[in-house]
Parts: C-alpha cells; sequence; structure tokens
C-alpha cells in the first residue's frame, strides 16, 4: 500500500464504494472509482460544513448529480463523521437502511437532495444558488457576509444530456450564479457504450455560450489540478463548469473505462485486482485506514470552528442590525413562520359575479407577501397569466438579487427542480406557476419533491377545458387524476376566492412536503358558506334531508349548488360538497369523513371537469371528461360536455 | 395598397391572421404578423408539397413549433389550396371548427403535427428528419432519390428554452441532420416580456456547440435574405438554425415590438391602424386580394407536377429495382405490414422460473424485426436494460443510416418527441424504452401521441418496485394509473412471455394511436393459460364454482393464481383473472365483459404493485402501494409490501 496519506484516502473512497456495492450484489462503482479524487478534493480542500450538524446554514452544498454513484456520498459522509456508520454502509441497498440505492434527502443525514433521476440534482442547485443568493442579497451586509454558500456538485454525462439540466443552466449562466461550481465527470462513457454513440457536442461550448466559465482538467485523478481549476471558480463571477476527464471505474483493470464499470457489481476478482492494482490490500472489506479516517474526520473539528466563528459573526451583526438579526434568526435559523402571519390571509364577500381563482391566488400571495418576506416565487413565462406576481418587488436579476419575482422563462421543468432546491435550502417559501397541462413538463421534480419532501408551493391556473379557445393542448384533462396518484402530494383545487385563500394557508403551512395548487382561468361565484379547506371536503348545504350527495371540486362546486337547488325544487334532499382536497380529506379522523359522506346515503355523485378515474372511491356516479377537450369558448365547452345544472341534476336522478 | 404582389401576399398572411384573432376574440396574432415573410419564403421558394394530396409521401415538411401562431399555418393552408376554407379561418377556435387554437394533427389537412406545448414541433421535427434519412438509406439508389424529403420550421424563442429542444437539437448535431431547418422567430419578446429577463444566452453559439449550421439573418421581413439563407441551408451537410431578427406584432402601431402582441386580439382601433400602416384594406375583414390568392394557389398545380414527377421516377425505379419497389410500395405508399407478419410472433412453452417480460420483449422485438423491415427503435441510454436491440444490425448513425438500432442518449424526452414525429413521418413503426418510472420525463410527448393519434411504441420496464435496490427514486408506483388516465393511449402490462408477444401484436398493428408496454425487470413464470391480451382482461382459470374473483396485472398475476390455489385448497371457488390492459377490455361488449366479470360476483380483489387509484372500478378491495418504495432487493420489497400469495389469500378471505 502507498505510504501517500492523499492517495489512500482518495483510493479509501473508491474500495469502500466498490466493496459495499460487491456486498450488496447491486449497484454502481463505476462513479465512485472515477471521481473519487474530486469527490476528495472538493470535500477536504473546500468544502465548509460541520458533520455533526448537518443542518448548520453557513454551511456549503455538496449535490452528487449522478446520483446512482451513492455510494461515493454514503463512503464521504461515513469518512467525514456524519452519522452514517460502517454498519450503514455494509448495509448498502437492503431494506431499512440509511443507504438507499440513489440518496434521499431527509433519510441519510448530509443529502441534501434526492439524487438519481438525471438532471435534476443539477438544476436543485441552481435553486440553491438561487435561494443562496436571494439571501446573501436581502441579510448579507458589508462586512457581515454571514450567507456565501457555494453550491458544489458532481455532474455526469446523463444530467448534461438531460433537458432540465439545459434549461436550468441557461437561466444560471443568465443570472450569473457564481457561487455554483459543478465538476463534471467527464469519462465519455454511458450505459450503451461510449458517448461517441449519443453525445458528441461540444459541451464547453455550450456552457460558455449560457455564459459559464469553462475550464478544463486534462487528469480527473490530479487533486492539484482539480484544485486549482475550483480555486479559479470561487474567484469568478459567473457560474462554472469544470470538465474533468476521468476513467469510469478506475482502476478495475479489465472494466475501467467502460460500460461493464458502470452499473454492476465488479465482481470478486475484478474487485480484488483492481485493489492490487491500485495497491490496497484485499481482506478486509470496508477497509479503512486509521490514518484515512484520522484524516477525513477532522471534518469534525473543522466543522466545529467554523460554527463557532459563524456564531461570533451572527452576534455581531445581530448587534449591528437588530431588526435584521430578529428577521435572520426567525427565518434562516429557526425556520419559523412569523407567529400572525395567518392574519394576512384576506377574505372575500359572497359574490355571484366573483372571480377567478388565479386572480384570487393573485391577491392572496400579495396579501402574504407583505406578511411573510420569504416568499419568493414567479412563473415559466406566464406571469400574467399565472398571477404569480408580487407587486411592487422587483425581478429577482443578477444586478438586483433582492427581488422576489422570478422569470424562470419557458422551463417548467428546470423551474419544478429549481424550486425544489430553493425550498430546500430553507429561509424561502418559494412557489413557481405554469398552465396544469403543463405540469406534465415538470412532473419528475414533482415526483422529487412529493418523494423528498421539499414543501415547494406549485401553482398551477388553467385547471381544464374551462379555459377555452387555447384547446385541446393546453386543456388538462387527465392532470388532476395524475397528480393525486402521486403519494405525499398534497393537491387542491378551491372552489372560490375564500377556498383559494384557505389553500393558500394550508400550502404555506406545509413545512414537509409539497403543495399543489390547480386554479381556473375563468370566474367563479364567491360562495356563501364559510369554507373549510384543510378538512379536504365539507358540507356546503342540505337541501332538505339528504338522499343524494352531490360532491365536486373547484370551477364544478357552483355548478352542482345550482343543480341542488333544482332538485330541492323538485322535493328531492341533497347534500352538496365541497371537495377540495383527497388527501386532506383522507387526513381526517373516521367520524369526520363519517360525517361528510355517511355511509348510509351512496347515491353520491361527483362532478369535475377531467377524467373520472378515482373519483369512484367517493362517488357511485361520476360526470366527467374521459376523453380530450376541444377548442371553443370555455362556457359552448362546459355544455357540450354536459356540465350544465340541468344535466347534473338529471344525472343526479338517475340514481 | 402596395402594387408589389410579393409586400401584399406577405400582408394577406398577416391580416388573415390578425383578422381571424379579432374575430375569434381569441388567439395570438403577434408570430404570424412577425413571421409572415418567413412563412411566404418557406412556402412560396422551396417547400414542395402538394395541398390537393396532402400525405403525398414525397413532400418535404412544415412544422409551425410556435403552435400558438396557428392562425399563421391556417392562412398558409388555406391560401396554397389545402382542404381549408375561408369559412374554416372565419370560424377560428369555434367548437367544431378545422380551425383550433393549436394546430391538430388528423384534424386538419396539412397539419403535420400537432404544437403549441413548446419545444415538441422542434423535436418532432428531427424525428421526422431521422425518419426521412432513414428511408433514404433503405431506398434511395443512386440517381434515385425518391426520399429527400426536408423538414422546415418555424420555431420560437420558446421552443428553445424548453429542454426537450435542446435534447433534440444535441442529437440532431451529433447525426448531422442536414435535412432539418429551422428558422428562429428571434423577436426578443416572450410573454413576461423581454426575453433580456430570462433568455440571455449565445442561441447562435449553443448550437454551433451541437454541431449546427447557423446563420443570421438581420431583417426577418427580407424575403432575400431568408431565402438565400434557407439555400445555403440546403447546400450544408448538417441541421440549420436560421436566427431571424423578427418584430413581433409587425405593423400594428402600438403593440409590434412587445409582449403585448404576442397572446391576444389586437382591437378593433389597431388592427385597423394596423392595416393602414402596412397599406391593406381596414374592410372587408378576411380580404385576400385576387391576384394574392392566384399566386398562393399556384401552388396546386406545383404540387401536381411534382407529384406527376415523382409517379415517374417511382415507376423507373420499381422496374430498375423491382424487389426494393416492391417494399417501397408496400412501406411507403400503401403503409401496410406485410400479410403474414403474425406468423413472425413466438410463442414460449409454460415454464415455472419463465423470464422477465423485458427479456421476452427483446425477444418479440427480433423476431419481429425479420419480418418487419419498418421496426426501429431504441432507448434512452439503457439499451442493455430494456432489452431494445435489434440483433445484427447497426446503430443509426451519420455514416450508417440504414442501421434499425436507435441510441438516443439520456434524453427521454426527446425520445418520446422524436419517436412520435418518427411514427407520423410513415415507413417506419418507431418504438423507445426506458424506466417506467422515467416516463415522467417524457409525458408530455406521450400524451401529445395520444391526443394526435401518432403510432409510437413505447416500452417502459422496471415496471414496479420488483426491480429491486435501485430504490424508491427508480421504482414506479403512480405511474401506471397515470398513464390510464391519459385518454386515448393502450396501456399494456403483460403477465408472462406469450402475453407480452401478443401485447407487441397490439402495438404493432395500432397504427392510429400510441401503445405503451409495461415490462418487469425480474423473471415471471411462463403461464400455461393460452393467453388473449388483446380482449384487456380474460379468465385464466377458475378455481370451482367462483364466489371470489382475483385480478391482476403483469408480474401480480402468477401470485394470484398462487393464491386462488391456496384458496381452493380451502374449499372456496376463485376465478383468476389476468387484466393486462384497461382500455383493450372498456373496448370489448358488454357481454365480454360479463363474461370474465360477472355482475353477481361483487366479491373482488384486484392486485397490482402500484397505488390503487382507478382499480375501485373493476373490485372492491385492492391490494396495491399507496406510497413510495423502498431500496431492498425486489422480493424483500414485495413481502414487506404484502405481496405474498399469503396475504393475497387472507385479504380475498376478508371479503
Amino acid at each position: 500500500m502507498t505510504t501517500d496519506l492523499q492517495a489512500r484516502s482518495i483510493n479509501a473512497l473508491r474500495f469502500l464504494s466498490a466493496d459495499a456495492v460487491q456486498k450488496a450484489n447491486s449497484g454502481h462503482p463505476g462513479l465512485p472509482m472515477g471521481t473519487a479524487a474530486i469527490a476528495y478534493t472538493i470535500w477536504t480542500r473546500h468544502l465548509r460544513h460541520s458533520p455533526r450538524n448537518p443542518k448548520w446554514m453557513g454551511r456549503d452544498r455538496f449535490i452528487l448529480s449522478g446520483g446512482h454513484g451513492s455510494a461515493l456520498l454514503y463512503s464521504l459522509l461515513h469518512l467525514s463523521g456524519y452519522d452514517l456508520t460502517l454498519d450503514d454502509l455494509e448495509n448498502f441497498r437492503q431494506w431499512g437502511s440509511r443507504t438507499p440505492g440513489h440518496p434521499e434527502y431527509g433519510h441519510t443525514a448530509g443529502v441534501e437532495v434526492t439524487t438519481g433521476p438525471l438532471g435534476q440534482g443539477f438544476a436543485n442547485g441552481v435553486g440553491m444558488a438561487i435561494a443562496s443568493a436571494h439571501l446573501a442579497a436581502v441579510f448579507n451586509k458589508q462586512g457581515h457576509d454571514l450567507l456565501d454558500s457555494y453550491i458544489y456538485a458532481i455532474v455526469t454525462d446523463g444530467d448534461l444530456m438531460e433537458g432540465v439540466a439545459s434549461e436550468a443552466a441557461s437561466l444560471a449562466g443568465h443570472l450569473s450564479l457564481g457561487k455554483l461550481i459543478y465538476l463534471y465527470d467527464d469519462n465519455r462513457i454511458s450505459i450503451d457504450g461510449s458517448t461517441d454513440l449519443a453525445f458528441t457536442e461540444d459541451r464547453a461550448k455550450r456552457f460558455e455560450a449560457y455564459g459559464w466559465h469553462v475550464q478544463h482538467v486534462e487528469d480527473g485523478n490530479n487533486v492539484e489540478l482539480i484544485d486549482s481549476a475550483i480555486k479559479l471558480a470561487k474567484a469568478d463571477s459567473r457560474p462554472s463548469l469544470i470538465l474533468c476527464r476521468t476513467i469510469i471505474g478506475y482502476g478495475a483493470p479489465h472494466r475501467q473505462g467502460t460500460s461493464k464499470a458502470h452499473g454492476e457489481p465488479l465482481g470478486d476478482d475484478e474487485l480484488n485486482a483492481a485493489k492490487d492494482n491500485l495497491g490496497w490490500p484485499r481482506e478486509p472489506r470496508f477497509y479503512i485506514p486509521d490514518d484515512v479516517l484520522t484524516f477525513y474526520r477532522k471534518a469534525v473539528e473543522r466543522g466545529r470552528e467554523l460554527e463557532a466563528d459563524w456564531k461570533m459573526r451572527r452576534e455581531a451583526y445581530a448587534r449591528l442590525f437588530p431588526e435584521l438579526g430578529a428577521e435572520f434568526n426567525r427565518r434562516i435559523l429557526m425556520n419559523k413562520l412569523p407567529a400572525d402571519w395567518e392574519s394576512a390571509l384576506p377574505t372575500f364577500p359572497p359574490d355571484a359575479k366573483g372571480m377567478a381563482t388565479r386572480a384570487a391566488s393573485g391577491k392572496v400571495i400579495n396579501a402574504l407577501a407583505a406578511k411573510l418576506p420569504e416568499l419568493i416565487g414567479g412563473s415559466a413565462d406566464l406571469a400574467p397569466s399565472n398571477n404569480t406576481m408580487i407587486d411592487g418587488s422587483p425581478s429577482f436579476q443578477k444586478e438586483t438579487p433582492a427581488g422576489r419575482n422570478f422569470h424562470f422563462g419557458v422551463r417548467e421543468h428546470a423551474m419544478g427542480a429549481i424550486l425544489n432546491g430553493m425550498s430546500v435550502f430553507g429561509g424561502v417559501i418559494p412557489y413557481g406557476g405554469t398552465f396544469l397541462v403543463f405540469s406534465d413538463y415538470m412532473r419528475p421534480s414533482i415526483r422529487l419533491a412529493a418523494l423528498s419532501g421539499y414543501p415547494a408551493i406549485f401553482i398551477f391556473t388553467h385547471d381544464s377545458v374551462g379555459l377555452g379557445e387555447d384547446g385541446p393542448t393546453h386543456q388538462p384533462v387527465e392532470h388532476l387524476a395524475a397528480l393525486r396518484a402521486i403519494p405525499n402530494l398534497t393537491v387542491i383545487r378551491p372552489a372560490d376566492a375564500n377556498e383559494t385563500a384557505q389553500a393558500w394557508k394550508v400550502a404555506v403551512a406545509h413545512r414537509n412536503a409539497p403543495t399543489l395548487l390547480a386554479l381556473t382561468r375563468q370566474a367563479l361565484p364567491t360562495l356563501e358558506t364559510p369554507a373549510a379547506v384543510e378538512r379536504g371536503a365539507y358540507v356546503l348545504k342540505d337541501f332538505g334531508t339528504p338522499e343524494i350527495i352531490l360532491m365536486a371540486s373547484g370551477s364544478e362546486v357552483s355548478l352542482i349548488l345550482e343543480a341542488a337547488q333544482k332538485l330541492a325544487d323538485e322535493g328531492i334532499g341533497v347534500r352538496a360538497v365541497s371537495f377540495p382536497s383527497w388527501e386532506l380529506f383522507e387526513a381526517q379522523d373516521e367520524a369526520y369523513r363519517e360525517s361528510v359522506l355517511p355511509k348510509n346515503i351512496q347515491k353520491r355523485l361527483a362532478v369535475e371537469a377531467g377524467v373520472t378515474l378515482g373519483w369512484e372511491r367517493y362517488a357511485q356516479s361520476v360526470l366527467g371528461i374521459d376523453r380530450f377537450g376541444a377548442s371553443a369558448p370555455g362556457k359552448v365547452i362546459f355544455e357540450h360536455f354536459g356540465f350544465t345544472a340541468e344535466n347534473v341534476a338529471a344525472k343526479a336522478k338517475e340514481l
């Protein structure tokens, strides 16, 4: 074994990872072995972090965007003194372990974001850099740079090929997010084989075109070259991409540099040969030389020092700027909402004409924004349609990073992943809007928010065929069902302005998972019954003694009220239920659910301007739209699809 | 009014479009007015087409990727003599019209692809260029270039910002698709305002980095400059991007060059002022000068001549190459499958060990490939996992365009849109694969395939938590439900190798809509009962006189068979139903459906390793997974989630 501590420290990453993959008989040795020197350089020479306090807000962030290399991250976390044991490493990819196949936020201390689906980590980092730049602009004072996190990532060929990363990279360049430092594992290998098969573009030139600072490291195993490049990256005001020429599966004599090294265990023979090759003992597996562990574990003490220094600087700051200091305390350290934030929520008087729920949402955003400086957001180039602008605040731009209005461009997917990154950074409550039909464009990011518990707020307007003339390409029909299918995602479709305000209340309060609002383009009456969105579903009105229940969400709620009145006029007892959110309703206790939907009333009709899928669990019959929409004025479409009080009443009578 | 026929011909496009938008009181005048000269140049100087035979296979293709400018396309189609009347234009965006808000393939003659969701048209064109290049390589002979279609598109800022277009552009550059000629409406305006807000990258440089030929036209109203650029583009072997500096809403004195011109009617006053400004009579609306119509309508006669010439060349070709000529006739002209293609489908003997359905799919692909030269496809860099390779065929690459194996790279979204473009081009039956969880990445393209009736085949392997250790980021749970929610999409999840072969039979035969196959990573027993996938669901076996029905799809089918046997051993009568496809089952007549799921047996349990959403329509109880998965070996996960014969039997007994 080499006596060079650095070489052995890097090899420890390689072989802890390869051993974990081998023991699990599953996983990806190629990335850890190929990028160990890059990870070593970032983690031991640059990354400011505190392993015993992984959530320390002064830390830099590290993202392994190629999450399939998770064993590398787990090795780094264990070696650096995070709450991850050697046992955890030995239980890589096993039931109940803290070392799942791909890194999961919230599951393993020190994992900043969930990665695996390619491109997401890349774009999450852009969100973090945005949050960081915004908070720095809000809080930092000359000589008091409390917030100056760098965002490091190891990114892969797959990340660079994914559209979401292209979108995010373009925006990062536009915004000149100088704290972003991405090291690209340029190994020229993907699963199908050489990148020559499909990926021969000039990557450096592309990123230059985005406005990035681009450097080349010719040998991705050379710590000094990597270190110098990172130093230059830090000194540059643009986001940085450092192309590091690496060898996938470095060290494995028969597999390195081939796609065979990517996604399967090396096998005992090749693993042994790799260890021989790099001067590492074959046994024991999971071997960590004492001096290597001691070296990495210095991160613990260094972290404590960084924290102590930060605390001192924070205290000085709080003395000089008491008001900002208190706000810093609330937003950044305690991550708490102001005590009386809910008082800012507007209420709307009953009004037959009413307003579109997107318009109501715009009003709520502005009312809340005054009370909640952490509420920031924007739209994927549909701000005037999504009503997402905070009046009186500038745009978040390179020159105005304190601005609270975000222009994501026509980049829905990047918006989703950026919102995730912002939300998990802390100190901000981000929202982003587009049309509901384009939730499809950002669905992988919505899924990751739900899986990881990112508290992002997704605003989707134009939520049905009611949007009218733009036609079926723009009319969501299957989207509510498809979004409700995602576990841990709260979907709310408010029926009027007051339900919209309450939906926002739920969304803002909901700090451990994402919330999604589906809002209308068209005006809806403001109803008389006090709303109860937090309950998911509630009785709007009983017309006589109910024999039938009509239930609906969003724009169809006023329709069932009208229909119920018609039925009541004919002497039929009807209950009208507003049903803005399945997930919130399911979270209620049995007694409440029974009180709204009593088992003894099985004659139930659900009405929603979308596919019927899933409503069967609540209703015997569903009036929905099990086809694509059509281009015509919204009212005309509703009529053609049977969304009239007459037809609802007729359908109810069929029960 | 100017006497210049060309200027008036261009203005006719502008004002037909603006009048249509004005009359509908809805739509987008900005793009048509800004790009009229570009469209004019393409359509009157370059595009080879035949308005009276819009499907003529020798034609070039034109895509309006910014589909919101639909009025421009409809104006072009009407003026050029397609089956689209002035009445249609006057009924722009109205119920039942042939002029919906965004162009829809199959709905309006001459619309090559459905556009509107940005980036899709851009990527569809790449698919068309791929199909064109492949077919040219297969059929063309020295001196007999029957297939040499150019693919023209007008693309917008929004298209260039979307990730799907970035992915497709990178692949187009890699493949050097020289027939692609994209004219970029570089108007510097998006909905939020100036593109300076979010889109300041060096677009020309980015496309150069992709390997494109890039040109600038400084005045997007200058026909000669545009014409010269197109000529140079044709002469270049790379895909071409021509950046045309345009003015959105050109001519409208108060709105041109602003985001106000983008997406709302000009209003009568501004429309009149624009007409005054460009020397156009205010009235009548929808005015077309006779000589302008005569000029555009020459396209009809020119089309006939092009067709006649092509026919002559085709006949000469058929004489010289009779075998290829017959194949050309079948694949290209008649678009028919070989008479006995189904005989190529393999059958698999019952086998308790069996094989993964992805492996079976690989065998079926190869068996079919021998009989169906039009079957071509690949994977988004997961070929070894998706089993999508056609053995013995080279890759489709710049140097080997006759190759049938496609490497899409880690670009799922572009793959989806490219498959759509290929499928609609004709002459090929394209398929593409990735993991089921990544169907989310390409969902907007899957939706458009369903909406438009593109006969693409989507292959999604690793279709449940059964994939094992890769964990929840890679384990689909909500995806089957979310995909079944899409109207007009046939989702098939076969239970074994024979069902897989039949699923492929359905997919290949299904030429007017997309088909999706969900396949396992893990091995499944090959069952004894003859499969009946075309029926959607069928009785596998009755154990005694059924009191209970167990139903399942895919990997859970062998599980319910086991459970049914257990129940039968206890003297309980059970029916086991294999349920590979809801959509195919719904297409059966009432009698058949009743024969499989008789109304008098309401004790029904559905078993599927995914969210329960929607199964309620068939079963009283559902054993599913209403949470995200976990990282562990697949069998361990199945056990933990209750997917064991014992638990299925126990759940059934609860009924």
